[in-house]
């Protein structure tokens, strides 16, 4: 089994380490900016915690999982043929400076007080070396049946295709439940609905399973749902925006 | 058990006719617009099909399944003392004219090929008379756990609610495909993150699961996102939007 250390304690550092760990993969050391994160993290994945970067021992395999602005240094205090790799949707390989570099990005949604289950999660893997491609293979094979090879360039894509798919979407469910809320009703009203809406894209493409008074066309139900937003002009331009994009689609089906 | 004909052939009626009849509850008779329809229905949910609205049976309920705006044409061919009920989340009770009438509003996404399983969708219910109540209650509770009173002023913003929480959410999904299409990638890479994105909210709310680099205030990725986009304005802007709609939200948190 490779040995693994991780620079980093917040969420994917912390959701990371314990997939590890439950795989019986060793972790040897844990950093953090913040010492006592480490140590608490550290005790909870049997690991170390390392007091700097650059003396941290040599592993198969360092995980550097902090926010994207800090990455850059932190790959250049670990020696050059130390196999380093980020966990970020946005920062290139190149980011990490010369030697054996690269990318480890799983393509999900991370909360402090919420269990990843990683067996599906599809893993990003881009490494400068094929050698270097094949040890990474390994480590996520051991974690996830959904990791593949993908380069700087669809890696972006990917993330941004995701902020529409998860940050936005969790948006639209920030509204909604803001607008229940302003009649008294939960959001667990919307639980099955908005399963269901997830559920459908498994077996046709969203564009088939769009709904709805755009995709009608109704315009009478357009424009009382936006006589009903008139109080909040942000958010009626937002479903007047939502509403044109779908209308407009309607146009090329 | 109550016996009930269906006015409509289009997804919900269809949806509301199997699932009536699959819990054994009888269907008298069906009547739609376009005559094939109705005849192919009729057939499947072991009813007869009706030539005139004005000259169905009596039954215990009428459900009233079609577009918004023919709702209350077909009302008016029924008997005051005839109970029936539209399926709309837009559409007032008033819309349906004098006498027994009501507001049978399953909230769920219907799609043609799609089975619903809807013993938890939530339905909700509103009638003119208090006796009228009590016989939708019933017909709703053996479809579906999730049926409750609602009345007509709710009903909107739940509807405008679902369409965020819905509609909106199936057109980020769309862009989201689009994007990775771009790329040579299938959605198929990012069902897990949307799988976990609406698990989450199950047991924290919107605005605590919310993740991405709006939430972490990253203007470097959001920056960064925008160039992707510098090619679709109209996307460009949605991105914008939505962000700072997100920024937003932090300074409350």
């Amino acid at each position: 089994m490779p040995k693994i250390s991780i620079i980093g304690s917040g969420n994917v550092a912390t959701h990371l380490a314990k997939a590890l760990k439950s795989k019986g993969i060793e972790i040897v050391e844990i950093w953090s900016r913040d010492g006592n994160k480490a140590e608490v993290l550290a005790h909870q994945a049997g690991a170390e915690r390392a007091e700097f970067i650059r003396t941290m021992k040599s592993v198969d395999l360092m995980i550097i999982a902090i926010a994207d602005d800090a990455i850059s240094a932190a790959s250049h205090f670990l020696e050059e043929d130390q196999l380093a790799v980020h966990t970020s949707g946005s920062v290139s390989l190149e980011a990490l400076g010369p030697g054996r570099r690269g990318v480890f990005y799983p393509l999900q949604t991370f909360s402090k007080d919420k269990e990843v289950d990683f067996s599906h999660v599809p893993i990003c893997l881009e490494a400068r070396f094929k050698d270097d491609e094949v040890i990474l293979k390994e480590v996520a094979d051991i974690l996830s049946d959904g990791a593949q090879m993908v380069n700087s360039d669809q890696r972006k894509y990917i993330h941004l295709a995701a902020v529409f798919a998860c940050n936005f979407t969790n948006q639209m469910f920030s509204i909604a439940e803001d607008i229940l809320k302003g009649q008294g009703l939960k959001l667990d009203l919307l639980l099955p609905l908005i399963e269901e809406t997830t559920e459908k894209i498994k077996t046709i493409s969203p564009r088939q399973a769009q709904t709805g008074p755009a995709r009608r066309g109704d315009m009478h139900v357009l424009n009382s749902h936006l006589d009903l937003l008139n109080d909040n002009p942000d958010l009626r331009s937002l479903y007047g925006d939502l509403s044109e994009r779908i209308l407009k689609n309607n146009d090329n089906l």
